[in-house]
């Protein structure tokens, strides 16, 4: 961690326009390529950007970067962002169109999410008094590898610069304010037999019917809906795997389902894991992946004023995403940024620009109101 | 096909020793490398080990040897074994070894099925006037490819040389008459469903949890028990493989369960597919494998007098053989060789020495009676 407040004076980057509109400098944003691993060379661009805001202290750790007011307010509220992308897929640079009579602009990363961070950078570098303090945060390494990931760093590392009273993350929800996410759970469910030829199976004991019990309870399984504070959580178990056979001769002696399940933000992950052992009781069952989820928070005082300052009706956040981990610090967070959550990573990959404006306005609206 | 009736000049392989006992010439023939598409030499070393039998008419196809008697005969019996083996292990050249007391002769082959083909060899030469006509059958490929099969090549380009009133295969049944074989079916069993994000599996369908009726019905068949010519056949319905998934956070949208069914010889192979599908009506099934089973025709007159000769109470057969080629062409056939057939392809393949002299002499005495 370096203090960043001084760019460099070598110029080896991209200059991104801070007068120029947040539309303009998402495209500004996405064409620096910055593949997960690659974001450098965009960090290097952004400490520049901000160079002039003497309103910010800069924080670089190592692609990650933590800008803060320092303006003595009540409330600190974090406003954070991944600058990294999905692979390429000849969708740079990228380009303006308009379908039907809609104008949007079309890349990679223009949708996850540089939509985002650039109304957030173009925020940042114009609220100078902004109602409440602000730390915002643009990190690395969101697409790839949990153990990678720069806000995971940061709250390892540095949890002081991620303290707050509520958190925004810029993922793409089409600008609506979506709350907290679903905790995610996966876990193998196993089987032993006898192996045996199966010219003569009853010598031996058929791992893969015996699955059969774990299939019927998944299949009858009625998943929950949980309102947590206000939103309306759909659970969800799902096989998403099953194997099982040694050859077309052979009676298994092992067999598997590979089991996700999605669960509402008032359940701990423990909570989670003791359900499905009870589900399937008697089983061999290990746990593969198990990310708590993220309650919405939307009761909160600062919550209900974004929802009054950015209009629209809040929903509950599905996926998982990195809002849980400011909710594991005990701070409330809400997913809010342009982009079409469906074409994140997809090769025709597109923002409707005027989301991007309406976003820039609902967060302006918010951190300037009284 | 050519005449082999005469020997070829050159001598460019083994010579086996037909004064020898049985047990030696399955060393012998163990010792001759033989596996499956190397079977030339030890083909040439049985055409010239024949070469002095004027009672025999040889015929010779790539490596498949045809020993016919011609005495007028009223009845023809054919008895038949193949001459290749499956891979080596370090296991050859053989060797005796005794265990518990019991001689046995180790290595690649003794089993499966050269102490068969010994004890055949060893009659071919000596019986010049048995009591039917007989035709002596050596063949290649019998471990490998279906449609390579030495006896499946003569059964359709010179169905001629396999007429017979009764057909015996060497293969190893502890030299105890095994009768026929079960039929066997393999089936894919697939449910489509609709892929989806498993954080939102509600706009899916599972298209593994659709497996589930299938496993039900899979886990509850009671195999019949079938009285087929006086033996009991015991079917069997079993999954031998279960696949399914795309990604752990994707609901699939395809799964499959595939199925071997082993059905009694007086099932034939349509009767076997229609059974099936009838139990998974509804569901998409693909037939990937279907051999006929083969009745033991133990009610016939030849099978009665086999039985009287050799001994012990006849067994049905459960695994797929080839005798069921036989069955195809009308021909009753049995298996019945020296060697436990749970040491067939085994690393400690070795088969007792004294079932290899049980064996010649049970089908000396049926040969020979009257």
């Amino acid at each position: 961690m370096v203090d960043a407040a001084s760019p460099s004076p070598a110029l080896d980057h991209p200059i991104l326009d801070m007068t120029a509109t947040a539309i303009e400098i998402t495209r500004q944003l996405c064409d620096i390529e910055s593949v997960s691993g690659n974001e450098t060379t965009i960090a290097d661009a952004i400490v520049a950007a901000l160079s002039d805001s003497a309103h910010l202290q800069v924080t670089r750790d190592g692609d990650a970067i933590v800008a803060r007011t320092n303006l003595g307010r009540d409330k600190r509220v974090v406003i954070a962002g991944h600058i990294d992308t999905v692979p390429l897929n000849n969708n740079l640079p990228s380009r303006f169109e308009m379908i039907d009579g809609v104008e949007y602009l079309w890349g990679r990363g223009t949708v996850d999410m540089k939509a985002g961070v650039a109304v957030q950078l173009k925020l940042a570098s114009e609220l100078i008094e902004p109602t409440f303090d602000i730390t915002w945060i643009w990190y690395d390494h969101e697409e790839v590898s949990e153990n990678l990931n720069g806000l995971g760093r940061l709250s390892r590392q540095h949890p002081e610069l991620l303290v707050g009273d509520f958190a925004i993350l810029g993922e793409p929800t089409n600008s609506i304010i979506e709350g907290g996410c679903n905790g995610n759970a996966r876990v193998e469910v196993r089987t032993s037999g006898v192996r045996a030829h199966s010219a003569r199976s009853w010598v031996g004991h058929n791992a893969i019917h015996d699955l059969t019990p774990i299939l019927q309870t998944l299949a009858a399984y009625q998943p929950r809906t949980v309102n947590v504070d206000g939103l309306e959580y759909r659970e969800g178990l799902n096989a998403v795997g099953i194997s099982g056979g040694i050859a077309g001769n052979v009676i298994p002696d092992t067999a598997m389902v590979h089991i996700n399940y999605r669960f509402a933000p008032s359940r701990s992950g423990v909570e989670a894991i003791t359900h499905l052992r009870e589900l399937f009781e008697g089983y061999d069952l290990t746990v593969v992946d198990l990310a708590e989820g993220a309650r919405p928070g939307l009761n909160a005082p600062l919550a209900l004023d974004l929802i009054r300052a950015v209009g629209g009706e809040p929903q509950p956040k599905y996926g998982w995403t990195d809002v849980a981990r400011f909710s594991a610090l005990g701070i409330p967070a809400v997913n809010y940024g342009p982009g079409d959550p469906l074409k994140a990573h997809a090769d025709d990959e597109r923002v409707a620009t005027d989301q991007i404006t309406a976003c820039e306005h609902g967060l302006r609206a918010w951190l300037t109101t009284n």
